[in-house]
């Protein structure tokens, strides 16, 4: 059987590529993981494309991994079985701006800079904010976070609906455009997150926010990272409005200055931002100065310029890729903990002597808002001594959070890298994780190899 | 086989009981629904003794029906097939409280005023508030929520992790105490609203929050509901940080004047409620009054004396009572759809027209800053007519609903009383639902016949 000739039986053939710049564009995601080619990449236009392609290869038992801008972190989009790569990008209409309720809907190919472009007009914009260019659907597909995860809440947070194809085609919704419902078993709690690996989303129903009146960016540098974070769970627990609430350690600060040219102390950094009613946000910074007194802060700066506040959050946001600038010959590891917050002080200091231990270039940056941060590690992955310095980083950071009552995941998920430590967090759970895949997936054909085996 | 000698084996015989008192608190919930008998209600002490009941149930396929308060509205608690009701009413342990994360870790028995009478002292309290006693478990159970969903969310929002017994009698767990994860599969909110059809819930951690340095009560009183709820959308637009919004209509609040004594306009109503920093109140308050100018608002009184706030509060939570004791020869039938909050007006509407042709004596109320409104009507179950009447009015509002992309259900659930909705509301994801069922529990024998078939 030749699957291109029977893929054109349910979509356009100039849909359907086999060409080795797209099969290699489809080979790999942003991370460190191996690439491994699809057999062929799709690119449906509709839903109803996307369910045959679904029931064809659910027939012969092809795998099908969905695709969306493929930057995720833990070899999750990638074919590791070969089979179909399931391109999302020419789904991305934005078909409904709901003003009075505060939803939008969109194809899963939409980009959450596409959408936050386009909500501007209206006052209006969609929290969810990971540092690459993500698509709507890829973003579900890991239960994504960010900055304003802290105040707005993750990915899953903020579905209301989605449109999903399951491996033998069907198409179901799995909410409603209600706020709230306890009807049913909840499905877009299960297909968030789940990584490609339960079915195809193929359109979104997603909250939307009025665009704060006012924000503030304020950046407060401390002396010690330990000082940084009790600053940040004293504030937390006064009950303070914070939008975001971003740590990054002194080499990150570094990299900020190089590459973005700021001048900014080479210290350890709390970037927050307040945002709201104008008055209120005042009344805010005066309480946090307050509130941080106790504490040996270095500097402490309330950027109300906009453009100022834009090129904080940038340099934030592209941190990750300052470090790739600076290690051209490199490639990043990085790692994504998230524990509770009265833990993540200790944590951290953990994490920077196990960093040291393991004598790799290594910076620690966080949403420690949500206790999530991650270590960004620069890699040679053609010197094994090196190689195993990071793998045996990556285990000593998720070991210690697991014994901690944290996660190994806070937003990147687990694709393949995190895999092996599925069972020792979720002990018996692990197994009924698997039998909802087998029962959702009973031939599968859906991104085999990721999240449950 | 005689199941309380079998049970014996694995919890102390005085925990078990088949006396006709016991029977039947555990026969029925707080609905019109028939009541119906288990063989034996069983007292577990701890999550051992829970396993052990389940492996010996699900070994001879009797049937099982975890019971929190009994308070749920649609049969969810009442044991149709017999078998076992499992009282969670001794796990009520306050285990944990956590003030510097802000979670607690508490036995499913227990209640939610239990735990707030006891964080109450530290600062703390826990938002989800369903107008009965309920314990954590049961509100777990039916993804319960409150006056406070609209500013922190439902029942599922709020819990970071679950221990559940399964049908085999597996221990699990189904989160960490970690604020967000993309570990796995998402479980924590499969269980929440599961009904106990998948598992027991015998542990909960659950967020809570600092108790806000002021509040305010506002009651604001409209010429007709299409305002007040059109009001409610226009707060809502405006970026207001409501904690509560609750309509209440006219015959409602006649009935809060009968039996609080209270002297309130008997006009459609809205109860709010603003917290967080005194002088922002103020400020809040003020910017309330400028937003609702352009409307009729015949009366607008914010109460800030705690003791008047917790009167009016009271009366809101006790409205289904004054119901009840104006009518006590009848029975309580509750709707309780949610909608876009776009198409709330018109559908309040429809369900006045709607309980004006059914000849029934009915008010409404809601939590209208979720979208979510219930028609209280009661019903003489003896009176053929009136049952028709109740039960076409029950159809008619959800028909509407579905039609406008709502829910059965916002946050009652399905029970047995909504069953006859799923396969409308959910087409082909109920199928999907289904499966997931007889994966978790191949014999069936959780809560058979509730939620999915
Ligand atoms: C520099 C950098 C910074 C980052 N910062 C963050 C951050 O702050 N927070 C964060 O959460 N992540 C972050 N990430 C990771 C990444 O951006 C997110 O995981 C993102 O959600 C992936 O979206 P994507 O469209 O690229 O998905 P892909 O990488 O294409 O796919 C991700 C997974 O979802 C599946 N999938 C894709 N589309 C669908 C669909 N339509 N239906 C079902 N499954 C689907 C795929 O099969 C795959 O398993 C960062 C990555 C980089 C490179
Ligand atoms: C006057 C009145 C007002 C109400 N107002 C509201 C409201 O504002 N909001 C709202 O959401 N609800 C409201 N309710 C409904 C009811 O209080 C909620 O549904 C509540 O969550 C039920 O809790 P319970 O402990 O009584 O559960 P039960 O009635 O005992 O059980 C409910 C369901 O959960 C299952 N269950 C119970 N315990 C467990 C467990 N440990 N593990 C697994 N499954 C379990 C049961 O099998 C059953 O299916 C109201 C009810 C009344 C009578």
């Amino acid at each position: 059987m030749d699957i291109v000739t029977e893929l054109s039986k349910v979509i356009h053939s100039g849909r359907i590529s086999t060409a080795a710049s797209v099969i290699s564009q489809h080979n790999h995601d942003a991370s460190y993981h191996p690439a491994a080619d699809p057999d062929v990449v799709v690119f449906p236009e509709n839903t109803k494309e996307v369910s045959g392609i679904l029931s064809f290869a659910n027939k012969h038992g092809i795998p099908v991994t969905p695709f969306g801008k493929g930057s995720s972190l833990e070899g999750h989009a990638i074919p590791y079985n070969g089979g179909i790569s399931l391109d999302l990008g020419l789904m991305n209409q934005l078909k409904t701006i709901e003003e009075t309720d505060g939803y939008v809907v969109a194809g899963a190919g939409l980009t959450q800079f596409q959408l936050n472009d386009a909500l501007k007009k209206h006052g209006l914009f969609f929290s969810v904010d990971p540092g690459a260019e993500a698509a709507l659907g890829g973003m579900a597909g890991t239960n994504a976070s960010g900055s304003y995860t802290v105040k707005y809440g993750t990915m899953r947070d903020n579905i209301l609906d989605m449109e999903v194809v399951l491996p033998n085609g069907e198409i179901i919704h799995t909410g409603s455009k209600a706020l709230k419902s306890s009807s049913g078993l909840h499905l877009s709690g299960l297909f968030a997150g789940s990584e490609g690996v339960l079915g195809v989303i193929t359109e979104l129903t997603l909250r939307v926010h009025p665009i704060p009146e006012a924000t503030v960016a304020v950046r407060a540098v401390f002396h010690d990272f330990e000082e940084a974070v009790t600053a940040v769970v004293r504030l937390r627990t006064a009950g303070l409005d914070l939008a975001r609430i971003e740590f990054v350690d002194a080499a990150s600060v570094a990299h900020v200055n190089q590459f973005a040219h700021t001048t900014y102390k080479e210290q350890p950094t709390i970037f927050f931002e307040l945002n709201g009613e104008t008055e209120h946000l005042r009344h805010q910074i005066d309480r946090m100065e307050q509130l941080l007194k106790p504490f040996e802060v270095a500097e402490f700066l309330a950027e109300t310029d906009p453009a100022a506040q834009e090129r904080l959050w940038d340099a934030r946001h592209n941190l990750a890729y300052y470090y790739i600038q600076a290690a051209p010959t490199k490639q990043m590891l990085v790692t994504d903990v998230c524990l509770p917050i009265s833990k993540l002080s200790d944590a951290i200091l953990h994490a920077r002597q196990t960093i040291e231990e393991s004598g790799l270039e290594a910076g620690i940056v966080g949403h420690v808002g949500d206790g999530n941060f991650h270590i960004i590690a620069m890699v040679d992955f053609h010197n094994p001594a090196e190689v195993s310095a990071a793998k045996q980083l990556h285990a000593a950071v998720v070991d210690y959070t697991l014994v901690n009552e944290g996660t190994c995941t806070g937003e990147h998920g687990v694709g393949v890298g995190k895999k092996k430590y599925q069972k020792l967090e979720h002990g018996a759970a692990y197994e009924l994780m698997r039998t909802i895949k087998r029962a959702v997936d009973p031939r599968g054909i859906m991104n085999p190899g990721k999240l449950v085996d």
